[in-house]
């Protein structure tokens, strides 16, 4: 997706912060290398470090031009604006980057390249401007057949929006990794396609399809690793973005679910509103609830808790995480703060219980509903 | 959507059968009188009511010019062929109406103005072309405002596509009016939209915005209506499509469902095939799927069975209608053969048993997820 080696500036204007700044917090820890700079002129002068908690010593400077002293030779637009266009204080940002000959990479659901003005300045510059939100042109129908793989598919599901669903994918990802299996990310949201290099940000895909592009990258990654690690969206108990959750559910056809909370939160954001929104369920009840929607396709399992506890203190961290574990009887960690080995374990242990490396579809053929 | 009054020519070649044809068969059943012909040179010289039940006399012909001598002066795409592009055969037969200068109205995936040739075409001879799978423009989020509404909220979910979930519900809202209710009908796929004139194409809708479509139509529809009755969308068991049935359930907010079921069929129809696919459950297992995830948002219950006996004779339909009602201990019937006015008394006494108007959402603030 990013192509050539890169030295990114991030744009994050005004909201550089952990939890408005989504997609630069994810590139900045997972492909720091790769950022020369961020840019957020309220925030100019401070690292990364002390506005993110990652990316350590990449500094926040005003503009284009001061990245450009940094070595930037390209842009990411690091927050999803509300709405999903491009702000108009931002187009200027994007214009000067252009006119460098900086690619610019965007997630936001307005496609840049669909913009005259930005197209034509880019071709005027040899620029390109990549649209990762644009779905694929294929009209892909999901068949249940990723229930069919051998390789065991994991899929991190949520409590809400933005609490850590890739995060987790990813710190599992790299877990796996280290007890020596044979792991492969699959990206599902544009944070994670920038930093995988590939995937499909499927909630801009038309609904009719998402289960089938899902399908599509699970059954991909299984030629590479035994454990295929899918990054969830939305939640089952979201008003706008419960369906793109069950599709991914059933294209992907998981075995093994990671549950994922925010520790603190008790009601789900609708419109970007933390304080309105509907009331998030008790964990053990989001278990049952996400076992059930899988089962109506293949049974998977719950095997473990990863918990966001970045807003609390480490000691209530750490209690959060035993309660969640008594609460749900397993694993459950905060995979940034203290490693995602327990989870991963846990991961290991279902894979080797499986009876079959392919397991059966939901159940076996039985009489019709009103033929009984 | 179709406009002025009309005189259609509906395109149903070689495949002008009740189950193939679901598009055509749904504007025949509801808007016989605007369809001058259906073209099908391989049953030609039949009437509708020969080849598919409905349509009476309508005679179905060879071609174009056949229609237009019958005073046909538009056509209509009734078939929706598997991939969603325009069959090569059937460019010709779009030619041959947009030279005559007939409007072309589609319910294809692929875009009738998106294609140059055809769009020339319509321009040279002042026809339209109405894709009626374009999402509209407006990228809207839900936010569970329909569960707040006076109205009372219906909506038809099912064992799978094409089972009769369109025609439970437009038989649903005559029967309604016939019981003195004052009742809209919200359109959510293409022959719903060609019969109502308006709602939207919901699967063809990116998929974030899904839901934020369905509650703006419902929302619409409830400033018309005391009861609004939502056509549903695939089903929650189906591997493709779950997430559209979902996404539509959370976006309607209905506290009242109803379940559709063919009655003989036993497998989910994946890709076409009528062999291969998924068991469907028992119908009480259904009620009880379709209730649990209702009920992540907000209570919902499913009151009467809605069963298509179409392909079975009559004595055997009305021994399944009493299967159903034991199994699932609700009215059922087939709307279409018997009637829905047990399905309309059921919603009636549901809706007068309604606490308040606007019921509560789904629970009353709790204490978050690890925090009890």
């Amino acid at each position: 997706m990013l192509g050539k080696a890169r030295r990114l500036a991030l744009l994050a204007e005004g909201r550089f912060t952990p939890l408005d700044a989504k997609t630069a917090v994810g590139v900045l820890r997972y492909r720091a290398g790769e950022v020369a700079a961020v840019l957020d002129a309220t925030r100019a002068g401070r690292t990364a470090a002390a506005c993110v908690g990652v990316g350590g010593a990449v500094p926040v400077v005003a503009d284009v031009e001061a990245a450009a002293t940094l070595g930037a030779d390209g842009l990411l637009i690091g927050v999803a604006p509300q709405g999903g266009e491009l702000p108009e204080a931002w187009r200027a940002t994007v214009r000067a980057a252009l006119e460098r000959g900086w690619d610019v990479f965007s997630g936001l659901h307005v496609f840049l390249a669909d913009d005259a003005e930005l197209a034509a300045l880019a071709r005027a510059h040899g620029a390109r401007l990549v649209d990762v939100r644009r779905p694929p042109a294929a009209r892909r129908i999901a068949a249940g057949r990723a229930a069919t793989l051998g390789a065991t598919v994991v899929l991190t599901v949520g409590s809400d929006c933005n609490v850590g669903k890739m995060t987790a994918a990813l710190e599992l990802v790299r877990a796996l990794e280290a007890e020596g299996g044979r792991a492969t990310f699959v990206a599902t949201g544009q944070t994670g396609v920038f930093i995988a290099g590939r995937g499909v940000v499927v909630d801009a895909v038309v609904a009719d399809f998402v289960a089938g592009e899902v399908e599509a990258l699970v059954l991909e990654a299984a030629r590479d690793g035994d454990i295929v690690v899918v990054e969830g969206q939305g939640a089952l108990h979201h008003p706008a973005y419960s369906g793109v959750t069950l599709a991914l559910l059933h294209g992907a056809c998981p075995a093994a679910l990671v549950l994922c909370h925010q520790e603190g939160r008790d009601r789900i954001r609708v419109g970007g509103d933390t304080e309105a929104g509907w009331p998030i369920p008790p964990l053990r009840e989001l278990v049952e609830a996400y076992q059930t929607a899988a089962g109506w396709l293949r049974p998977a399992k719950v095997v473990g808790v990863a918990l966001n506890t970045s807003g609390v203190d480490e000691p209530t961290g750490r209690a959060a995480c035993g309660r969640a574990t008594r609460d749900t009887g397993l694993p459950a960690s905060d995979p940034v703060r203290f490693g995602a080995a327990s989870l991963a374990r846990a991961v290991l242990d279902f894979a080797a219980s499986r009876d079959t490396p392919a397991a059966a579809p939901r159940r076996e053929r039985r009489p019709g509903a009103t033929t009984a």
